[in-house]
């Protein structure tokens, strides 16, 4: 044996125990068959650095949220696309504020979920296929720390092309992110160093995610600051009109689209 | 980079960062570098299934225990070695009821713990080093589902043979373990079934710990029923004189010194 995990829907399966968990409803993951066991999401760093966290975060209300989430949601005005919208936490509260909100997610198994808690209007796939089904909006969230989707300098400028392609004139991004250049442990800052030596942003991180006996591909994760950010968004169709760092070392970036 | 974690203490540093996120002294694991971040224990085995469980258990009071771990102490008679001792928990209660307690591990900075709360004697090694000591006792306490220890054909006998140098006339061994078989869990009855094609137990799990950039080498941890560990037991200067498994799938075995 290998030790290496199965390629499948490892967010979908994490959130649907995970919301087992919170309702009691349907199999939930036990210990010896019979203690409960809390869902834990597990992220590998390709180098080796691995951390879990409990996954019951996904399904928060807003009385949990961080501020930064009160404010973004603050944010949203007109038809909102939720990018990787999870559990739906945040499309819940915008569909109760009376927001048209569409929640998207790559994970079958998290619009699963989404769909038994309540959000009505969902798609399975990426923002770059949803281009051709004609829908357009006018607020693109990308939170839970999602400005890691922009990924790197190959993929962030298509991911925000795409965005730009289902844009209605005058939409915005509201985007959370992470600076990670605070910490002086060097287990981070090593990674840092190396990354930028192979030409990369330096909180590029190489990820996967595991659950059970599930695994992703291995995938790039851009945890940048919001200079890079600022770098990765020049010569697209977005321009950076505001940071919001109140709670840094998160913030809140807001693109507009140009012109 | 490989994703392949470096060898070092995983047990000890995952208790010491559990430790203090409990009593708020010295560094603890943050996210973002200000949000505390729950200490979790992650255990890979080989067929690629992967666990997070929070660490917080192994510094639980009393209050908090599993009533098997109550019934283990209840057991306890004479000068007691706590195998495995972790972060304390049992032997800081033994020591509390004037037991005279010796807390062993393998991990330096699990006793760092152990010392740090309180317990008095400890010791650093494997029991089978611990044997030239000189030290002899009435207990043997292999509890947090520590029957895992024997690992399987080879290596059970002789953890027993030394428990029994180690041990005084009418020596009692307490161990807690789990009965691994009332599982359906293909991925599980799977795993099983292909470790008896290979002569092993079925719940002979192949196992690494990893704690952030942290990994232990892969060993083998034994998920044995009571009639397995009955089978290990036989022919060894022991004999399993009690099973308790009123919390069934956990049970304690007590063994007592032959002759």
């Amino acid at each position: 044996m290998t030790g290496q995990p199965r390629i499948g829907d490892v967010f979908g399966e994490m959130l649907r125990d995970a919301y087992a968990v919170a309702t009691g409803v349907g199999p939930r993951p036990l210990a010896g068959g019979r203690l409960p066991r809390p869902v834990i999401e597990i992220i590998e760093r390709d180098d080796g650095l691995i951390n879990g966290a409990p996954a019951a975060h996904y399904l928060d209300g807003p009385a949990d949220w961080q501020p930064y989430d009160h404010r973004a949601v603050d944010r949203v005005r007109g038809a909102t696309l939720d990018v990787g919208v999870g559990a739906g936490r945040i499309a819940l509260l915008l569909q109760e504020r009376g927001v048209p909100v569409t929640g998207l997610d790559t994970s079958a198994g998290a619009l699963t979920v989404c769909r038994r808690r309540g959000v009505r209007d969902l798609v399975h796939g990426t923002v770059d296929a949803h281009v051709a089904d004609g829908r357009r909006y006018d607020t693109f969230l990308l939170l839970g720390n999602n400005v890691g989707l922009l990924e790197g300098r190959e993929r962030g400028p298509a991911l925000l092309a795409a965005l730009a392609a289902l844009a209605r004139p005058g939409a915005q991004v509201i985007a959370h992110g992470t600076d990670p250049y605070g910490t002086r442990d060097p287990v981070h800052t090593g990674y840092h160093e190396r990354n930028r030596r192979r030409g990369r942003f330096g909180g590029q991180l190489r990820l996967r995610l595991r659950y059970r006996e599930l695994g992703t591909e291995w995938f790039d994760y851009l945890v940048c600051s919001p200079d890079e950010l600022a770098e990765l968004v020049r010569g697209t169709g977005w321009r950076l009109t505001d940071v919001d760092d109140r709670d840094a070392p998160y913030y809140l970036a807001t693109l507009r689209l140009a012109g």
